[in-house]
C-alpha cells in the first residue's frame, strides 16, 4: 500500500513528463532513491498537486525560479520540457525568461534561453529559418 | 519629447502600482535618477509590455523569481502589490510563493512568504481569525 | 489521526527549539498554515528524523548551508539555537561559521557570525570580556 | 611580534578606512577575534597590498563583486566609503553599481544604490536639489 | 532607421570584441532575437556606452561582478576576452578575480580563474614555463 | 624556509587528499600559483587546521556550504573525495547533502547528489544492484 503523496505524485509526474520522469531524474535513484521519492511524493505529490494554479501556472512558475538561480540548467531543461508537455507555448516559456533578465541579469536569462532553445530544437519548434 | 519606452512604461507603472510608483522605487530618484529612468523605460516600458504573457502570467513570474533570488524583499514586496493590482488573488501569489521551496529552499520561501503576509495585512487581507 | 511524518516532527520541533517552536516560523502560520506545515512534517519529520547522521550533525550541516547562503538570517539564528540545544558548543558553531570564508567568501561568514553573536548573547555566552 | 601581513594589513585598513576601521567590522572582534584578524591579516594584508592594481581599481572591484552578491549591505556600506577614502568619486561608485543591473538584475542593482545613497547622504554628497 | 541605442551598442560590441560579437552571443539570436537585441541595445548601447568610467573600468568590473555570481562562465569567458581587447593587462584581470576569493569564497575565484587560463591560453598569453 | 601556515597546510592537505592534491586544483598552479597558494595556506593552513572541529565535523560543513552555493561541482567532487579521506562514510556525506534540499532547494541537492554519485563510482562504493 502505498500514500496518498506518493501515488498522486508518480500519476502527475507521468502526466507531465510525457510518459519520460527520468528526464528529470537520471540516474538519481540508483545514488539516492530516497531523495528520487522526495522529488516524486513532495515536488509532485505535495506540491504541484495542490489547488490555486493550474498546470500551466505552476510551470511557469518554476521556470522563472530556475532561470532566476541561474544553477540549475539540468533541472530547467526538464522542466521547460514538462512546461511544453502541460501546454505552455513557446512563447509563454520564453518571455518568462526573458523576464528574469530584469530580476536574475542577463547571464542567468541568456543561459537559461539556451537550454530552451536545446529544448525547443529536440521538439522541432525552432522556426525553420532560425534553427 | 519622450520615447516610446518611456511613455508605455511610466503609464504601466501607473497603472500596476495603483498610481503609486514610489513604492517600487522609493528615493532612488534622488540617488540615480538614471536608474530610476532604466527601471521604468526597460522593466515596464521593453520587457513587461511585451506581448506573450498576460500582466497576471507577468507577475506571478516576477514573485517567483524574487522568491527564489532571496535578498531582494523591497522588490518583492512592492511586487505582490503590484500582482495584487493586476488581479491576481492571494491564493496564486502564496501558492507562487510555496512553490519555491522546491527549488530555492525553505528559508527563501517562508521569508517571501511573510513578506506577502506584510502586503495582505496592509491590504485586509488576512482571515479575520489569523491575523 | 495525524500521519507520522507531522507527529514526528512536531515531537522534534519541540525538542531541538527548547520547547520553542515559535522562534523558527514567527507568524508564518498565521500566513500560510500549509508552509508552517511543512517545516514541520517535511523538514523536521522527513529530514532531520531520518539515521545517518546525529541530531549535532545535523545542525552542524544546517548552519553551514544557511552561512553559504547568506540571505536567511532569521532562519539562521534559529538553528544556532536549535544547535546550541541539541548540543553543539559555541566553539563548534563558530568554527563551521567560520570555515565558510572559505567557500562562500567574507561577508556571508561575517553576517553569520553577528548574527551568532545576538545568540550567543540571549543566551549569556559571550565571554565577560568581550561582551 | 607581529608578522607581516598583520602589520601591512593593519596600515592598510587604517589608510582606506579615514582612520575608522570599525565601521567595517562592528563588533566582529568581541565575537570572533580570530575572523576580524582574518579580515586584517588576509583581506587587506594579503590581498589588497598585492600589487598589479592601485586601489582605487581595487575597491570598484569590490563594490562590484558585493553589489552582484546582493546579501552583503553592511559591508557593501562600508566598503562605498572605503572606495571615498581611495578616491573613488560618487560618478565612478554609482556607474560600477548601475553597471550590475545588467549581471545581476535591478532589484540587486537598486538595493547597492540606496546603500549608496546612505553613504552619500552621511558624507554631504547628495546633490542639493535631490537630497 | 535604427534608434541611437542600437547603433551606439553595435559600434562598441564590435570594437571590444575585437570583431567578433559571436563570442558572447552564440546562437542566441536563432532562439531569441529580441533577447540577443536587448544585450546589444541595452547592455551595450545604455549601459557601457555610459560616461563615468572608462572601457577598461568596465571590464573589471563585469569581471568582477561575473566571478562572484559563480555561474555564468560562458559570459565570463567572452568578457576576458574583451577585457584584453579594451586594453585591461592579464595580471589586472587575475588581480580582479583573486580579490573576488574574499568577497565570493574561493570555488567562485578558482572557476573564474581557471576560465581566464583558457582565455590566455588562447591568446598565447600563459607563460611558458607554466604552460 | 617556509612559514608555519604553509607547511601545516601542506601537509594537511596531502593527508586528506589521498596524496593527490591535484584533484582539489588542477592546473590551477599554472595560471595563478599565487592562488594555488593561498588554497594552501590559507584554506588548510589557517582554517582547517585550526581546533575546535575535528576534520569529519570539518568536511561535513564543507560539504554541505558548497552543496548550498550550487554552481561548484567540480570543488564538492574533490571535497567529497577528501571527506571520504578523513572517514565520512558513504551515508553521512549523502544525507548532509539530502538536508540540504531544505534549505537550498531539490535541483542544488540533486546535483551535489549526482555529483557524489560519480565520486562512489570512481571509489566502487555504489551498491551493485544499484550501480
Amino acid at each position: 500500500m502505498v500514500d496518498d503523496r506518493h501515488s498522486t505524485g508518480a500519476a502527475l509526474f507521468e502526466q507531465v513528463s510525457g510518459g519520460n520522469p527520468a528526464d528529470l531524474l537520471g540516474d538519481l535513484a540508483a545514488i539516492s532513491p530516497d531523495l528520487a521519492a522526495m522529488v516524486n511524493d513532495f515536488a509532485f505529490g505535495e506540491i504541484y498537486a495542490r489547488p490555486g494554479l493550474d498546470l500551466k501556472q505552476r510551470w511557469l512558475v518554476t521556470i522563472a525560479g530556475l532561470t532566476a538561480l541561474g544553477h540549475s540548467q539540468p533541472q530547467l531543461k526538464a522542466h521547460i520540457r514538462n512546461g511544453l508537455n502541460v501546454g505552455l507555448s513557446r512563447e509563454e516559456i520564453t518571455e518568462a525568461i526573458l523576464q528574469m533578465a530584469v530580476y536574475a541579469g542577463f547571464p542567468a536569462c541568456i543561459n537559461a534561453m539556451m537550454t530552451a532553445g536545446e529544448v525547443f530544437a529536440d521538439h522541432d519548434l525552432l522556426p525553420k529559418e532560425e534553427a
